[in-house]
């Protein structure tokens, strides 16, 4: 079958465009329920799993990587979180996620998400190419779609799907083959950036801490015993050379101190880079026999960690809508899965605007907004009706569930 | 005593500059503890008895008026309000206030309640006078506070007091007492305003409604069983003129209007006003002897019926401290005033603009914006904690709990 163009020809139910966790959960996923795919990446194995992305999971994305078989490490290796901290007029204020909603949620990073799901893949059987070039998703509107993508080793393949799954990131290339003039495209931009810092050093608390100061934002995160994650807002345009440690250091310190003589536990900076955000959303989610899942169709700014946990949510979805439409229903089966998506991402999309506006320090910003911004972190933490209506945002609506 | 200018000079503990709603709480309460006031107001009565104004009561508010002894005139001719209803998406979502935290609001206009209070200074042998001409308000900082005026016979009068009290409205003359490089004032504009009608019609629904469209904001608020009070969001320059009763009825039902086939009961139009607004507050709320009460130290935009409730518990918290400022402690006591009030009014400013961000649609707002707004009104309505989360803040928050 193989045609002049390419040297393999592979048939599959599902290809995956995409092999971070979304990719990767969905063909874990489809694989548990005998269903094969073929998932490619044009990043390397080692590229996605030394990017440093988010780290924190919802109680139900934990649960959901140990009870589905992808690995349990995170019991051994992650940390359960029951609550946060919101640190404002040089005041700490936990929120106890428990005692609140009956949920925690997990510090356990994105690198070592992947690499679970990637290893489950390898174990599995499954078949993941990183490294690809030139990946071309095409006939998706036929009902015989293919994607095409030249192998690490220049060797050129084809793979005939039924559905094809655009899981391929914040870049995605999968959403363009929406037409233009059907699609929407739903997004904001903000005006700041987080610079991030990896430090080899002890924690400074116990679980993530959120700074909220007249001199900007700044987040206190973990990694292990000896290395942690730590942000602070900074213009969309700083550049990191501009940065020695420390002058990090004088900043973040600034940003947390407080009247409790709170201080971060200093080291040697191992990484320094500037993450640019926005709030993006596409629709359709699908077009043909195409779908699109996790940052491919929408991405949040990373105050409230809501992205991983939204893309795991999609692909939870879809999975079951894949296996529905591979089963009596066919493709028709594909028309529930933007409705039923897409209540949690414009929640979602609303809990990481509505937390990015309640701690950051807008350029430009009032004496008003200053004041106004302290009278809502007041009665969010507060009161219980505040501290309830954050923890059940932060640790994920219960799936199906009013909560 | 009289001096040459005044043709009589009167002494009190306490003075009062505005006999709205604030200062003849004040007054009231004062005078149940054996202290005397003299309240004067350049509005006539009969102004201040024909200006709509807000409409929604407090449960505290409303048991204070009834156990204060100003009258119990609410519990037969208001109205209580278990909830209220959000519409949007044309669908109709009830919060409802009393099984999620245990309290109602009283449908009880403001005219009603400035009507019971005068009434109550008339029997209570209490002194007001309206219709009065060029109020000043002398050596503030010199512990002997004098308030001079002209009253509506031309006859001159001072009187002289311990304190005074600034309880004389948005458009305040007290608050420009507080010297200008010693004051601080947060504000905010918004970019619309509200056309309200007074409309003679039965009412189009039990409680009030508050609609969200995509043509922008109404408020459906009723008065009586045959006058009812209903809001659309306008530009802010927009003109009465230009709005003939079809016109501002086509508008109100195309924002009302919905897959359940709402329809609001029309009639004769009675009143056709536009109200601007915008968010205020001025610190400090005490210079010397002099305090600022109620909407002369803060002002909130309409939604979510803070403004009145607010200017009440104000006063209920300035009258302990003048008590216990005219008893043993003296001017010290005035200390506590700002810190007191001020959590509440943060509080109650963020709820404001919250409420108004929540429903309103803003000139320019992009597609994003308008679906992100949904995504909150889904989370607010469609979650426990959500729900909570609003009643709490529109019941407003129990005094000197964390509830």
């Amino acid at each position: 079958m193989a045609d002049a163009v390419v040297d393999t020809v592979a048939s599959v139910p599902v290809a995956v465009i995409g092999a971070g966790p979304a990719g990767l959960m969905l063909a874990h996923r489809l694989s548990r329920a005998g269903v094969d795919t073929i998932v490619v990446d044009t990043r390397t194995r080692r590229e996605i799993e030394t990017t440093h992305r988010a780290g924190i999971l919802e109680a139900d994305a934990a649960r959901d990587l140990v009870e589905t078989g992808v690995s349990d490490r995170i019991l051994r290796e992650g940390h359960e979180h029951e609550g946060t901290e919101l640190r404002f007029g040089g005041r700490a204020h936990r929120i106890h996620f428990k005692a609140l909603v009956g949920e925690s949620v997990w510090l356990y990073p994105q690198t070592d998400v992947f690499t679970d799901l990637a290893d489950a893949r390898d174990r599995d059987g499954g078949t993941v190419h990183f490294g690809v070039k030139g990946t071309e998703v095409l006939d998706i509107t036929t009902g015989t779609p293919r994607v095409r993508y030249t192998a690490a080793d220049g060797s050129r393949h084809e793979v005939r799907a039924q559905y094809v799954v655009g899981a391929d990131g914040s870049r995605s290339m999968c959403r363009n083959l929406v037409p233009e003039d059907r699609r929407v495209r739903y997004g904001k931009e903000y005006p700041f950036a987080w610079f991030g810092i990896m430090a080899e050093a002890p924690p400074s608390a116990p679980e993530l801490v959120y700074a909220h100061s007249g001199h900007g934002f700044a987040l206190i995160s973990q990694r292990t015993e000896t290395v942690q994650r730590m942000y602070f807002q900074c213009s969309p345009g700083e550049s990191v050379d501009a940065w020695p440690d420390d002058r990090i250091w004088e900043t973040l310190q600034a940003r947390v101190a407080g009247e409790d003589g709170f201080r971060l536990k200093e080291g040697p900076i191992l990484d320094k880079s500037v993450l640019r955000f926005r709030s993006f959303v596409q629709e359709p989610m699908r077009w043909g026999s195409m779908v699109l899942a996790g940052d491919a169709a929408h991405t949040v700014p990373p105050t409230g960690a809501r992205g991983l946990n939204l893309a795991l949510h999609d692909v939870k979805v879809l999975a079951d809508i894949l296996l529905r439409a591979l089963g009596t229903e066919g493709e028709a089966a594909l028309e529930d899965y933007q409705p039923r998506a897409l209540q949690r991402i414009w929640r979602a999309q609303n809990f990481s605007h509505w937390m990015t506006r309640l701690l950051h320090t807008p350029p430009g910003g009032t004496p008003f907004d200053l004041r106004r911004q302290l009278g809502e972190l007041d009665n969010v933490v507060g009161t219980p009706a505040g501290r309830t209506y954050l923890a059940v945002q932060y640790t994920g609506w219960p799936v199906g569930s009013q909560a």
